[in-house]
């Protein structure tokens, strides 16, 4: 799973019920897989986890057909039930060793950071790929963190081998920017979920990263 | 673990940092298990799991010392991390067959029923014991369910073979009453983490538990 995982980090799709128009997250999932989406996070951050993983499966099943991978944010007893390829853990959520250790060898785990030090801490304890915090001005999460701005995100993808996905703030008009600056790829909520025609926003943002790979060879 | 697992359920302590009077969960808690607690849960509904493993870890080293069981409320990753004893899980937490496959057979699984026909899947699924929703009136957690009252709770006792644990507004006066109609022991909250003094409030519990106990023959 970890063969070319950078490849399948480049369009990194959160799910966001209140965001998402009065969709379904299967619906959403399926229309952003179809527009190109390589990677899907579920996050519900108030949800049950009987509610976790109710929806958890059925992304599950629309992302495995698809070949894309599927992620749980934060809790990593409902990555496992429904079998996710991985979990996503912020600075708040159960420590990395922990996880590591609970979830095994196999599974992916990433880790949100934002800075270079925290990115080194991650690969150094197993991390798999990592997320920035915001890089652009986001009204999706309240973090507290201001945005980093393109110089950390760049020093973070320099800091470490695994792939960095960029998130906050990130449309069509700055996601080439992000890769230039060495990210592996986007990752987007309200882009894409929030999207009129889901499909054809991931279409766009996926063309905008493979466009800014392709330049940087 | 499950050798004599009634008996280790007598006191069930559960814990709320917002009804301790300002004491953490640590010092609540050697004060319980003083007092006479043969079971701990930490609960904390609204934590990260960062804040659970850290608070987690401390209480399993004072009920490992102590010989008292530890349980972890809803989250079965924050269990496994922590080596509680095992989790509890209400009803719309974890589906306890997710909880089973990913906890292994050895840790423990309580769940919470409301009912006879909750408690008999319960037992069937694996559960190794079950605690009630609120029997008598509580103001310790509004669950919209509303009590079951003493013939409810006899019935979910006779309909299982594993221990069951009353809970919701149990004080010492009317724990013998609980127990005389089949629990193995009482859960609390208030009663013990809210008191002025904690092991004393536990101390007068587990003798009133005990003498039912003793009683019931």
């Amino acid at each position: 799973m970890r063969e070319r995982l950078a490849e399948r980090l480049r369009l990194y799709v959160v799910t966001d019920r209140g965001l998402s128009r009065g969709r379904s997250e299967e619906e959403v999932v399926r229309a952003a897989v179809a527009g190109g989406a390589t990677a899907i996070q579920l996050r519900g951050k108030d949800w049950s986890g009987r509610d976790l993983v109710a929806v958890g499966r059925k992304l599950r099943a629309i992302t495995r057909e698809a070949g894309v991978l599927f992620f749980v944010n934060d809790r990593v007893d409902v990555a496992l039930a429904v079998e996710a390829d991985g979990v996503h853990l912020g600075q708040e959520d159960l420590p990395l060793p922990d996880a590591r250790r609970i979830m095994g060898p196999e599974p992916l785990i990433g880790i949100t950071v934002q800075d270079e030090h925290q990115a080194r801490e991650a690969e150094a304890g197993g991390a798999d790929y990592l997320g920035t915090s915001a890089v652009f001005p986001t009204t999706t999460k309240v973090s507290g963190v201001p945005p980093l701005g393109l110089e950390v995100l760049e020093a973070i993808a320099r800091a470490v081998r695994i792939p960095v996905v960029a998130i906050g703030g990130i449309g069509p008009h700055n996601a080439a920017e992000a890769v230039r600056r060495g990210a592996a790829g986007v990752a987007v909520v309200s882009a894409v979920v929030a999207a009129e025609d889901v499909t054809r926003a991931a279409r766009e943002l996926r063309a905008a990263v493979d466009a800014a790979l392709a330049g940087r060879g």
